[in-house]
């Protein structure tokens, strides 16, 4: 049995709030290792490239190798059976189409006074995407970064992936070629990111970078934030799932385990109103969990995470769940949308009991790169908005300035910003005179 | 005459790479500092924020005199003279009226598989505001910040300004009742956004702050991102003006003036296709500084980043604005609005003559919260959408998930992640049983 809760025990309030402010992650300080990275990536540009990449890749490249050579790209992507290569293909298909939508419209109107309002929406020049090497090169990954790119119009992408003793996975080679990839590198850390940021001799540089990545990767993010923008720093997956009674405890159970066996720092949460489908729920986990591949990574995290709550009532549940504001939201309840509608903090909602979130990683549609750490108090999962601008725009005709000009004028003299006011008021006195006042 | 380049010159893209790249502001390192200050007011709470109010604003505070109570509020908006107070409600509802039209749409549709997708907004619970003390006091940015969040629904809205000696700008005060701002408190710096994100015994924490500050302020806003969803960090402000040869010399000047006048770090640039209107610039600007009253601050934001860049053509006007990314563009020419369309990099355009940069600060109604330092690029302006975030939403019937499941099943096999895949063949399973197959 995990950590249980239960709303009624008088200790409760102290006990989620612990489990709220728990901390999975260790935060290695890296922080000095990564500026010095980044300001020998800046002065010695592809030369840091390829020495990093022998000693972390253990992988010896010159300049002219960096990137992956059409031919290259070609010959790993036909080792993917057709099986794999239409998979990805349908999932590429429905996340365009999900992320189409998304596409905002420019907007533009005049008001009673005269002035033309609006604002315009255009692309990001370049964006690169980083992708992590080894066991968690996923393909998935690649598509769901690079399509909303695509599909905002992104002129230039690029990708950055490590490949540790020059093993690619072929799927994520074909994953960005299927997503519209232009460039793909063979490098990866701390010295990757530095190199999309500020560019070398023959990586041109980007204007936004997303992709998650180990501590140097998230460091060199955060200190490149502000020369190019950021999707977001990532920490360790999670899933709340709240079910009523009448539900599948396998189906529960491989839920809250699919999300323990992405990393041991996962954390899986059920809430339910009904106490017999908790333990059922937990004598399924402790069943299944021997037989799956990856059961040292999920048993860690159920071990260490995995939590139930048990409630009174669905009330209860959301009240919970918007102050854990998921990752992950899987509503295995008789009314979903009703608890949706509750339920206001939260990456992504899953509604009924047919729609597992593993769907949601994979083939649903919307993205699965999602706010963590209950950071979707106050931000999204990537959208084809992260890879948009929005430029604001005016024009007031002199009947406009006339009117709402001497308003600009008192407050800029109020704030002591004489100029301000005069650059609206030498105009207005030109208006005045062609007026004759 | 301040620094000129011309296209002509063979020495221009050296000379216009270097103008890209030079930074206007030192960068002092606080992180320790502010490090530190972060870490004692999570220890200590009001009583840090008590002690460094002393030190900094030399002033001294309890606990409960943090917060403005409703009778000090009323005392200090009583002494705003009724002129001031109608500019600024009426640059509020205009700034109201265009942040109106950001509220973006829930969408939700169902695809010919059974999935029912879409997603949601829904505004952040918390947020806080920084307002600098002392000159830098602005009642317009107070607006600008506020109102969108207002208009996004935000529940709880609070803001911090230091008021160093005591002494608090009336006109704060009015901009923050105005906006329907519900807590002000009288502290700063890096232990003001602690407090925001951390909380104290009597300041409840936020989840989004945005705002302007210091390089303190800047810092702490760094490090608590993550914990709380922060803005940008905004630099010193900048304005690009394009002209061709009919635009009235006094005018310019004065906008670029009105640009100097903010900051000794700011920098003001003229593009222009007419040698003689560039020139009378230059002299307009020699001839009005010293009657400014921050002819100061203003002459050397002039001499030390004032710039006159002559070109052959409009379309050299635009590629150089792409490539400086300006947070403020003027539009000065015949057909503002087609030249608008080639300049894709830029936080607001102002089109047309009669639309001064200024009226933008107070009344036109777009925000003045601008990516600044090239972050154009990549990034826009304060909005609505700053304080609302999206959560995505799937629903799946049993067909949908006999459609797609498999797909998503075979996917999750290839990344090794088999939980993953069973979760979803688990319901595959039973539907395939149901319908007998």
């Amino acid at each position: 049995m995990p950590v249980t809760l239960n709303t009624a025990d008088p200790e409760f309030e102290r006990r989620f709030s612990e489990l709220l402010s728990a901390k999975r992650e260790d935060s290695v300080d890296v922080n000095d290792a990564v500026a010095a990275i980044i300001a020998d990536l800046r002065a010695r540009g592809d030369a840091v490239l390829c020495e990093l990449t022998s000693k972390f890749d253990r992988l010896d490249l010159t300049p002219d190798r960096l990137r992956f050579t059409a031919d290259e790209i070609a010959e790993e992507t036909a080792k993917v059976s057709p099986e794999d290569r239409s998979a990805l293909a349908l999932a590429a298909e429905r996340i365009r189409a999900y992320h189409a939508r998304q596409m905002p419209e420019n907007v533009s109107w005049t008001d009673p006074e005269g002035a033309t309002l609006g604002w315009r929406w255009s692309p990001v020049s370049a964006a690169g995407l980083y992708v992590p090497g080894g066991q968690a090169a996923y393909p998935s990954s690649v598509l769901m970064n690079a399509i909303p790119a695509r599909v905002a119009g992104v002129e230039r992408l690029m990708i950055c992936v490590p490949t540790p003793d020059g093993v690619i996975n072929p799927l994520v080679l074909l994953a960005a070629q299927i997503s519209g990839v232009d460039e793909v590198y063979r490098i990866g850390g701390a010295q990757a990111v530095a190199a999309m940021a500020y560019g070398t001799e023959t990586i041109r540089p980007v204007d936004k970078i997303t992709g998650p990545g180990n501590a140097f990767v998230a460091a060199a993010k955060r200190q490149v934030f502000g020369r190019v923008g950021i999707d977001m720093i990532a920490g360790p997956s999670e899933v709340l799932v709240i079910a009523e009674g009448a539900q599948n405890p396998d189906w529960l159970a491989m839920d809250l385990l699919a999300q323990a066996e992405h990393d041991a720092d996962a954390q899986s949460i059920l809430i339910t109103t009904d106490t017999a489908l908790g333990h059922a729920v937990a004598g399924a986990v402790d069943r299944i969990l021997p037989t799956l591949p990856r059961a040292g990574i999920a048993g860690a995290s159920w071990r260490d995470y995995g939590t139930i709550i048990f409630v009174r009532n669905l009330e209860e549940a959301a009240a919970l769940s918007n102050r854990i504001a998921p990752e992950h939201l899987e509503l295995c309840v008789d009314d979903p949308e009703a608890l949706a509608g509750k339920c206001v903090h939260a990456g992504a909602i899953f509604l009924g009991a047919h729609t597992p979130e593993a769907i949601g990683d994979y083939v649903s549609g919307p993205n699965h790169v999602l706010p963590t750490a209950r950071s979707a108090r106050f931000s999204s999962g990537l959208s084809v908005l992260d890879f948009l601008k929005r430029t604001t725009l005016a024009r007031l005709t002199p009947g406009a300035l006339a009117a709402i000009g001497p308003t600009a004028i008192r407050l800029a003299n109020a704030e002591g910003l004489q100029a301000h006011g005069a650059s609206v008021d030498l105009r207005l006195a030109e208006l005045n005179e062609r007026t004759g006042e």
